[in-house]
C-alpha cells in the first residue's frame, strides 16, 4: 500500500495538512516527500506541470493535484471510513460551499496579513476577522462542521489553526479574543491524533514565516 | 417541478450559463429569474447571504450557491440524465481539476482584458491565451472534454465562448488564430441546443460590457 500512495508535500503548507489528516483518517498508509520549494524535484514539476504546488497525491503512478480536490478522491476511492463529505446532496453541498469559502478567504487574507504593514494589513486583518465570525456562526453550537465528526470543512480548516499565531503575533490581535467558539473547536481537533499529529506547532511556523519575511527584504 | 426548481440568474454570467446548460440536458424544468444587479432581489440577498452573486440555484426552498457547486449538486440529485462527472475516480479528479482551472484563470483575465489598456491588458491577454491553449492541449483530438459527450469542463468553458468577441475587440487579437481547435470545440458546442439555448450573442455581450465600461467611466 505505502508504494502505491505518495504525498509530495511541505511541512508548513496548510493545504498539505488537509491531506495529512485525511490519510491520518482514513488510515492509509503512505510515502511522504517534502519538497524543497526554491528547488522543486522533478517529480513535483511532472505531476502538477500546470500549478507546480504540492500538495500531490501520487496514486499508483497517477497523480491528483490541488488539496480539494484530492480530498474529494480519497472520498470516492476510499469511502469506507471516515467520510469527508455526507451522503444528502444538500449537505454536500454546503460541505462544498464553506470548503470553497476557506479557500478562498483565509490563506490571502493571512498572506496579506503577514506580508503587508499599515493599512493594508489592517484590511487583511478586518476580512480575515470577518471570515473566521462567518465560520464561527456555521459551527454554531455543533461539535464539529461534520456535527459528531469531523468532515470536510473541519479538514479543509483546522490547518490553518496552525498559521493562526503567526497571524496574530504579525498584525497584534487575538483570534480567540474575537471568535471564542471556534478556537475551541480548533483545540478540540487538535486532541485528534489525526490533527495532532499532521499540524505543526504554531511557534515553528511564525520563526519559518519570519525567515521568509527576511530572504523577502519584508523586515 | 417548474415550482420546485427556481433559477436566479443575470444572462451575460458565464457562470448562470453553465447552469442553465445543465438544466436543459438534465432536463429539468425551472422558473427562470432574471436579476437586476445594481438592484439585488430580496430573494437573492437571502439566498447568498454570504457572496450576494448570481448563480443560485434554488431547490425546494433550498438554496445552492456557487455554479461549480450548483452543478455537482445536480449531478447528486438529478443523475439519470446527462451525467456531467465520470464515474472513474480518476477521470473525475482530472474533470474537477479542469474545471477548477477554468474558474479561476477566464473570468478574471477576461475581466483584466476589457476593464484595462497598455500593459495591464496585455499581460492579461497572454495570460488569457496561455490558459486557452493549455485547456486545447487538455483537450487534444477528443470531440468533447468528456470524451463522445459533453461533460463538466465542457458545461463550464463553453459559457466563456460568448465573451470571447468581447475580449477580442477590446484587446484586438483573434482566439482562433491562437487556439484554432479550442474555436471549433466550442462551434461543436453550439450546434447542441441546450448550448445554444443557453448562451447569448457575442455581439450582444460586447454591446453590454461598452455601456458598462460608460458607467463605470472606463472609455
Amino acid at each position: 500500500m505505502a508504494n502505491e500512495v505518495t504525498l509530495l508535500d511541505f511541512w508548513a503548507s496548510p493545504f498539505g495538512m488537509r491531506v495529512r489528516i485525511a490519510l491520518e483518517e482514513k488510515g492509509i498508509k503512505y510515502q511522504y516527500k517534502e519538497e524543497n520549494l526554491p528547488e522543486k524535484s522533478p517529480l513535483l514539476l511532472q505531476s502538477n506541470p500546470v500549478y507546480k504546488k504540492i500538495p500531490v497525491l501520487i496514486h499508483i503512478n497517477k497523480p491528483i493535484c490541488e488539496s480539494l480536490i484530492i480530498l474529494n478522491y480519497m472520498d470516492a476511492v476510499w469511502n469506507d471510513k471516515f467520510p469527508l463529505l455526507p451522503s444528502d446532496p444538500y449537505q454536500q453541498a454546503q460541505a462544498r460551499f464553506w470548503a470553497d469559502f476557506i479557500e478562498r478567504k483565509l490563506y490571502d487574507c493571512g498572506k496579506r496579513i503577514w506580508m503587508n504593514k499599515g493599512e493594508e494589513q489592517t484590511a487583511a486583518k478586518t476580512e480575515f476577522i470577518e471570515s473566521l465570525k462567518l465560520l464561527e456562526a456555521e459551527l454554531g453550537d455543533k461539535l464539529f462542521f461534520g456535527g459528531e465528526k469531523m468532515g470536510l470543512v473541519d479538514v479543509c480548516l483546522v490547518p490553518h489553526y496552525s498559521w493562526f499565531y503567526c497571524y496574530e503575533k504579525c498584525a497584534d490581535f487575538s483570534v480567540e479574543a474575537e471568535c471564542p467558539k471556534l478556537v475551541e473547536w480548533a483545540r478540540r481537533c487538535m486532541k485528534l491524533e489525526s490533527v495532532a499529529k499532521s499540524l505543526p506547532d504554531q511557534k515553528k511556523i511564525y520563526e519559518f514565516v519570519l525567515i521568509v519575511k527576511k530572504k523577502m527584504g519584508l523586515e
